[in-house]
């Protein structure tokens, strides 16, 4: 752990050492890179910026939920969201590769870190981390509808972004688009706008005859 | 602009324009620098990151406020509280030049960054950042406090990290202790127990006696 290169002092109760010792580790967030770019910046994004963005858009575009949403619960989602990829990595969407096994790669990086919490948080972001990624509450969706959104708007900026990749065709972006659907209607209508513009531009291949055109989401 | 080098398509409507507009803006903090080194990496941590941190740290730690707080609208605060250095730039705390003007620089940043959110959200985001500079509600108090741990924190793992700097003596270091103080009697205790072993280690120097101890905060 970063906390054992200086170990805490004395005079710091258990509960409060196993709080700051999580705190201090999860500083590697701010290493984790996506395949994102910044649109302010020539490099990629970081999950701590990008968990960042994802929680002042829940802020400002809470209005868009199809369904009445709790934004401090939602805004405890999306800040939660990525903390297993300090340990599991980033699995870029169009990368096919990097999917296999994500799942297990994350349910085995939950158990890891969030362990190091006390008994009753380690339930707690766990419970957040759960209900985000089943996408089953209104929060969730609307923190997934962000998490689509976000890159999207960034490829946009840059011309093309992560819309470049060789697994990147109209399907596999629309697939995504229907992830900010699935939190907001209207949101999802802007996104589709950027995607047709998107294809418009070549920023965006069509499909290819030979590929079967991706059901995820 | 950001948005400016690749206008939104048509089809998206005015208030939801501007709401995206500086969405994209404000990927601008993720290049603030701020003089902190990050833990897990050997480079200087963006405000981005930062904001990111205190949020997670107000979901983690809440409990040692002194006076109850709303979770999700401290974490508001946290979220929007450096938004303003877009254009004001980072201050370092232990860099008396940086901060002459401050206050005026990010009022100025304030009005220029705000305003381009629909007029009923650049109200709600200057009245968060108002109240997280004034410091006058237990929610202010307490992200404020956030504010001053993380860093102190991340001088700890790294060794000393910002108390090298020339501005640092144990006056400048316990008066930024005393911030946290204000938002949480035990955190404040903690971070005492920092500065005490940073000073018997010879991170953090004693006051010089050509120095007058500060009375900041
Ligand atoms: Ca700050």
């Amino acid at each position: 752990m970063l906390i054992d290169r200086n170990p805490l002092p004395d005079g710091i109760d258990e509960r409060l050492r196993r709080q700051l010792s999580f705190i201090a580790e999860v500083d590697q967030l701010k290493t984790v890179l996506r395949a994102s770019p910044l649109a302010a910046a020539e490099r990629r994004e970081n999950d701590a910026e990008h968990s960042w963005h994802l929680a002042l858009m829940v802020l400002l575009l809470a209005e868009y939920a199809d369904e009445p949403i709790d934004v401090g619960h939602t805004m405890r989602l999306v800040i939660v969201h990525d903390l297993v990829e300090i340990h599991a990595g980033d699995s870029p969407v169009f990368d096919p590769a990097a999917v296999v096994g994500q799942r297990e790669r994350e349910e085995a990086a939950a158990d890891r870190l969030f362990t190091l919490l006390p008994d009753d948080q380690a339930t707690h972001l766990r419970a957040l981390w759960d209900e985000f990624e089943a996408g089953a509450t209104p929060e969730a969706r609307f923190g997934k509808a962000m998490d689509r959104l976000e890159p999207m708007l960034l490829n946009w900026l840059t011309g093309g972004g992560t819309w470049h990749m060789p697994g990147a065709t109209e399907s596999t972006v629309r697939a995504r688009e229907s992830g900010v659907v699935a939190g907001s209607t209207s949101l999802g209508a802007a996104t589709g706008r950027l995607v047709d513009e998107g294809i418009r531009r070549g920023w965006i291949r069509p499909d290819g005859p030979d590929l079967e055109p991706s059901s995820g989401g």
